[in-house]
């Protein structure tokens, strides 16, 4: 995302003094809210989509997800790259390649 | 998330083959499945929560949106600020200040 | 569910003390949060599932449902018919036959 | 759950035709989609709810619920039992009490 598209978000947030219901635990049940309005564009069918449906909801889940790395005063790229870090040490490509299966799930 | 993140993310994926399962279905599915997870660091307490845990769901979810951008072809920023305008234009700043009621619901 | 079952689920909750964290606000996530799980279930296959884990997560469900209840005093039988008589009058059969799509979205 | 009621949910079904979009993977999103809209009655506030809407909220997952313990031929006694007698030796009541802790957690 542009820093532009983040002010952007930020000044819309400010301007309606919205910072007050920003708190984590709300941002959290928000992002999960959207996140399944996502997830009812192919409720009943995974091939056949509105493609301008999920491009509202998925961009409803990512300026949630802006609120929320704002509320907690966290940088994206850090937080991202600490967990593919975490990632590519539970999956080893060679042994994770082609396979859906978690082989590493205790 | 600057480019070097959103290259690591998709030779994550490349290096284990598992494009063949981020069907756009699949994928609104795991963000939705990340979101609760992210949830439930609220579930029992608003304030007492485990930031490094917050941390990682949050990751998670933001990982799963940038391989629905990439299944799907789209930028961030163009779905992001169509949909801000749509927001800006459902909720005018000087009647939506300071409420979290969405008044123009029909 | 039979009245056994219930009057074990409401001995659990209390053997614990756990009365006092079941607001509805919370057990609206932990339904959520173990809708989630039961999805998680189906997140890579619609076909390959396990349907141990299925059992255990929708009686996740079931049982946060009847809490949900319990926490706000209702009657499933009543609010399910009410729903029920709802749904009867915004689908009728004659139209809705055979068809997923919700005709009647304004 | 009354036999009577279960069989108003069956014959919405049967009337509509709908059993054939009633796989397991389709009847978990839709428990997830409910349950989220459930969750919508409390995403700004935990005490601020619509009572009438939180039931028919609840409802709809109690439905969908039912739907897919049809779907997989499952009794729901038999299911919330068989999890209950999990939960109770996970979290023995004197070590639980009071506490939303979960203290087995690894």
């Amino acid at each position: 995302m542009t820093e532009q598209t983040i002010q952007r978000i930020r000044k819309f947030t400010e301007d309606r003094e919205w910072e007050q219901f920003h708190t984590p635990a709300n941002l959290a049940k928000s992002i999960s809210i959207e996140a399944s309005e996502l997830l009812e564009c192919f409720q009943w069918s995974d091939e056949d989509y509105d493609l301008e449906h999920v491009k509202e909801e998925l961009a409803d889940v990512l300026v949630y997800c802006r609120d929320m790395l704002d509320a907690l005063g966290l940088d994206e790229d850090d937080i991202v790259n600490a967990k593919m870090t975490k990632n590519e040490a539970k999956y080893p490509a060679d042994k994770a390649k082609g396979s859906n299966k978690k082989y590493t799930e205790s």
